[in-house]
């Protein structure tokens, strides 16, 4: 048995979890804090038999692959009294994953 | 020295630390999210000597043990321009527990 | 590759996860609850090669130093129908981390 923890990003968690779930692995969420550009990430894990983890690796690699986005950006600017604000729109790299695979010593199902 | 994840029941995670720590082992608990039925899941993380695993496990059995439980359950159906809402028990199966053993290479109180 | 899981203070989390960053760790922040005299605690995962989990525990010891801290202290009494409350100067130990090292089989950056 190994444990597999993903860090991945919010925005194709959920995509992520139904997939694994369709895929019948079990996928527990730990909730996580933090990141860049406002985006959050998420922490899963994942208990999986060893012959599965590559499958594992495989889904993480299709829903979360790095992609450009395109999003709109607000600058303000003072001019005088008046605040102005223009809204453009710039390129980010969303996705990608951060995956450990740890060895499971005992597991117990209850 | 071990890490026990365990992943729990809501419901059934105050009972457990409780248990666990007049046991004298230290619990970390971490927020989890999602579940089924609506009951959220709570992962929990105990730092314990090899030879004192065992007795988690027992502890996680004996207040996690699956049992039978009758909540109520509402359905509504509509008949002409009216809702009618019908409450009738139904039974299900709470309690539960995942856990894997991990070995820790080191660890340091500070 | 390693995975250090350390549970610090919430106090303790900021500038710990600041020093790491500035030292080039990776830290993954897990919400936490629970805690003793309302100081919750933060989980934190950094995943990081061998020959710096070293490193990553000495910046962990010197954030997070266990120290005596004096914080005012609320009690009330009731006489007769009045209620008295009375703030004095407490002294409290804070810090301290929970350092666990776990060894990593498989690492994918994606
Ligand atoms: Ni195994
Ligand atoms: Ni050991
Ligand atoms: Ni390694």
């Amino acid at each position: 048995m190994k444990m597999i923890i993903a860090i991945v990003q919010n925005q194709d968690q959920r995509v992520l979890v139904e997939t694994l779930m369709e895929n019948e692995f079990h996928v527990t969420k730990l909730a996580t804090t933090g990141g860049f550009l406002k985006v959050g990430n998420t922490t899963l894990l994942i208990g999986v038999e060893e012959e599965r983890v590559e499958r594992v690796i495989e889904i993480i690699r299709e829903v979360c692959e790095p992609r450009e986005q395109i999003i709109p950006n607000t600058t303000n600017t003072t001019l005088g009294t008046e605040a102005l604000y223009s809204t453009y729109p710039i390129k980010v790299t969303v996705g990608g994953a951060t995956i450990f695979v740890v060895d499971v010593e005992r597991f117990e199902k209850i």
